[in-house]
């Protein structure tokens, strides 16, 4: 075995390092809106749920050249954003929407999606999303010593494309097929589905 | 599209169509020890990385009848942990281990897995394992309103297989063959790798 001390890395070297470890991750594709109504759209991998009820998702959010992403700064200002998961289909335009642009830049119109209201707050919502959860910020937790903040929100609404829900009360992750993320530029689609069934 | 407010749900219907929906998600499977010595070892899926450097992971725990299940109540007494990547090889063994045991039952002999001692923490490291993580905690965060805690840990050392990174710093998802966690009783492989640059 390789034993690695990873703050002896240099910090890029050592999350080039991690995020090719802890795989495959899902895919938070976050609108936001600025206090002044300047639309955002960014994906960001560094996302789960961490509470069934309330349900509750995470997004940990770093900076870029020592302030906070648009995201966050958003989110800081507004208290609202819709979370997408991006499915095999829109992943080049997820790509799109990645890349570092000033704040006035409007990603959704960049990568030539279109959006509908969301119900319960202000942010729109991907039109072209088969899975998209409405959220409320609840929480802003700094991780300690690092410039990244972990945004918690309670999800208020959930959308779901007609088809995907089935009998059990469990969306279909094969109709979904949600993109994996993997480390440095690379993804990976889900193979076969299988079922494991926790011992009585 | 379906239009569902989770909070309308029963708890239990919320959680699992929130485990089908933020998909796909990594396993940690988390050693730790209680302060009379007793260990544990459980798989967690609402988990990831949340900050690069210091290189620092998070999962959420939640309760099994009231009271905080073992991996949490162990970290909260001893402040330690070794997080441990899910692969194909080991998915067997896992859910095994993702039974409702009794404190002093040792998951790790129950699977019949084997350790190693790790380096920098208490905790045993499986020998099995392509990835382990040795953690210190640095932070536990209640998730407001629920009944689940985030466990923050500052990796301190990263183990990982021979031949398993590649000379760009990057390790080969395809020779660790991660488990990716779906809704209900379900998971699946990762099909093929592929690669999306960002704009620049």
């Amino acid at each position: 075995m390789l034993s690695i001390v990873p703050s002896e890395l240099a910090p890029g070297q050592a999350y080039r390092l991690l995020t090719s470890l802890v795989v495959p991750r899902p895919i938070a594709w976050v609108s936001s809106l600025g206090a002044d109504g300047t639309p955002n759209l960014a994906p960001f991998s560094f996302f789960n749920a961490v509470a069934g009820s309330p349900a509750t998702l995470m997004i940990s959010v770093g900076q870029r050249q020592g302030r906070p992403k648009d995201t966050l700064r958003n989110i800081q200002e507004t208290g609202e954003f819709v979370v997408h998961i991006v499915d095999e289909n829109l992943s080049e335009k997820m790509i799109l929407t990645s890349g570092e642009y000033p704040y006035d830049i409007d990603e959704i119109a960049l990568a030539g999606l279109t959006t509908v209201p969301a119900t319960e707050v202000r942010p729109a919502r991907l039109a072209e999303a088969l899975v998209a959860f409405e959220c409320r910020e609840t929480q802003l937790v700094p991780v300690l010593g690092s410039t990244y903040t972990m945004i918690l929100g309670q999800i208020l609404r959930i959308h779901l494309g007609e088809g995907l829900l089935r009998d059990n009360g469990l969306a279909d992750a094969s109709l979904i097929r949600p993109v994996a993320r993997l480390g440095g530029d690379e993804y990976a689609s889900l193979g076969p589905v299988y079922k494991m069934a926790r011992p009585k």
